[in-house]
């Protein structure tokens, strides 16, 4: 199986320039649209939720994650095997938690390079075919160079920020429920929430704060948009307050 | 095939997970996304929406519906098959009209729960498991228990509202267009709209009604957008005028 | 593969009722959305697209060419093979630039009619099973009928207009980088701007015009949005300054 986790956006074309060049490459191999609409050209905040999303695919999943601002200069194209799954894409710190949580991780360079290389467009060029190659043989250790991927070590191990936005106007935060205090209110927007089980939990209207389905702390309102009602976009600071 | 019929957005993670879990749990099956922006949290107009749109596909065809205000409350889930055609969500009046317009129609509740059931996201969880299994072996009966559905009496036979409104603007209403007299003009947003075949058949800017593609009575502007120009919104009443 | 090329959105159930009839038709072939989010019912700049993204794709690749504001009238439907590629759709422009860039090009009107045709609908109704049918058995010369796909010798061939505005805020022109003098200046939106390799040559929040992942002359951002920060849409005319 192969995850997208980008930036792309699903109605133009570059998820599906990606989805062609794996179609063509891994033919047979399921691909999932994970996330296409990460926090454009942030892979900080991305990172938080690659995190806690990635794990939940299964032991042999390929993640091709691009949210890749530096595309066309210099920076690394890399690969990262952690835990069992196989992360593909920009060596920019989108893989930094994925790699200081896992027990067991591998890095390495993307050396090869395709025949024609577009300056903007890496995901379709370079990452989707490197994933395919990788879903269908295993690592391709001819276009690899065991390096060491860049860390981003001044990174929190929990992010205390918005990190996401969905469409029901829920933020998710870059912090895992399960390292906060039970009783933790959290404060963000100017308003502080109390920690709730489900939307039903609470009255219709009312803001709370839950563990969402990946384990991530995540502001929502019962039957409304917490993002409105509270002000919250990416990078909107969330306060842990005991 | 396996139909998604959801509020759950395309771009996050939501149909993303639900779709991991059907390739895995039913591998080769297509995976449809047929609605993915229903009205959020709201049973009772996506209900018509399904009845017009799925008897539409073909026989043995596994409908995925989830709108799911009370996720995690003592809602029950359930399993309807109708007129060859199976449909599993939460028992909230989701499959109302189907099962009201269905020739033969059977319901149960899903007694079979997961290892591990998030509070939220029952859609992944546990529809979509139960979904594949369908999907793959026919109905396990020992997930199931033979159990009335939840009856929606008082609910309409048409509904005399806006129940979606589409990218291009048209407004979808709850009525079949098969039950209103021929001549019939419709009301809503305070303008009186005029029957037509399609968009063609009326000038560039004019509002108009006609029978959409699934049977639906569905308010047009040829070349604009009649949300705006009417100003119709989910929940817009609309009146019929003989 | 059948690669789909349309206005009809991914969210709601357009595109979804196609995939099922391609599913149902065309079993096993993979289906790539390379555009849903046409400009809606706007042939011209969607054809100076399908120039540039359609030859990308590989040989015997079909494409499923939608945008279709004629729907229900009396237009065409027509098949139109161009290097190795067949594209199905309409007969109101959208294959211009195809036919016009082709080293070989054929045209057909399609003359078959599904038992059912809805006047609204003929992306799910004609041209889906039209579009299967070729990718699972080639031509269907009883379908077809030899006949002239009407043309648009009006139309230049370049457009200098913006054709599409990314969700990065990014807008392309109908204009062919490689088209122009190295050294020119795109001027749009009242603003001059001058041409770059990628986002990360210029400084951050600077505009700049560059050569596109598939040849178009694109105006752009770096960590920005262009539509925005210029005032670019559909239609907006661009000036080649050299």
């Amino acid at each position: 199986m192969i995850a997208l986790f980008t930036d792309f956006g699903l109605s133009g074309p570059y998820t599906g320039q990606v989805k062609a060049v794996l179609a063509s490459q891994a033919p047979g191999v399921p691909v999932i649209d994970l996330f296409a609409d990460l926090p454009a050209g942030k892979p900080q905040p991305a990172a938080y939720l690659l995190a806690a999303y990635g794990p939940w695919f299964p032991d042999g999943t390929v993640l091709l994650g691009v949210v890749d601002p530096g595309v066309g200069s210099h920076r690394r194209a890399v690969v990262v095997e952690a835990d069992g799954r196989i992360y593909v894409g920009p060596d920019n710190g989108l893989f930094e938690l994925v790699l200081r949580r896992a027990g067991k991780a591998r890095g390495w360079e993307i050396v090869w390079r395709p025949e024609i290389l577009s300056a903007s467009f890496h995901g379709r060029d370079l990452f989707a075919p490197v994933a395919a190659r990788i879903a269908v043989a295993g690592l391709p250790t001819a276009m690899l160079r065991k390096n060491a991927v860049t860390r981003f070590p001044d990174w929190p191990d929990d992010l205390p920020q918005i990190v996401y936005v969905d469409h029901y106007g829920n933020a998710m935060s870059g912090l895992r429920a399960e390292m906060l205090p039970t009783a933790a209110d959290l404060a963000a927007g100017g308003r502080r929430v109390a920690r709730a089980r489900t939307f039903s939990d609470v009255p219709q209207g009312s803001a709370f704060w839950y563990e969402n389905s990946n384990g991530l702390a995540e502001i929502a309102v019962n039957g409304g948009r917490a993002d409105i009602a509270l002000g919250l976009t990416i990078g909107t600071p969330v306060t842990v307050l005991r």
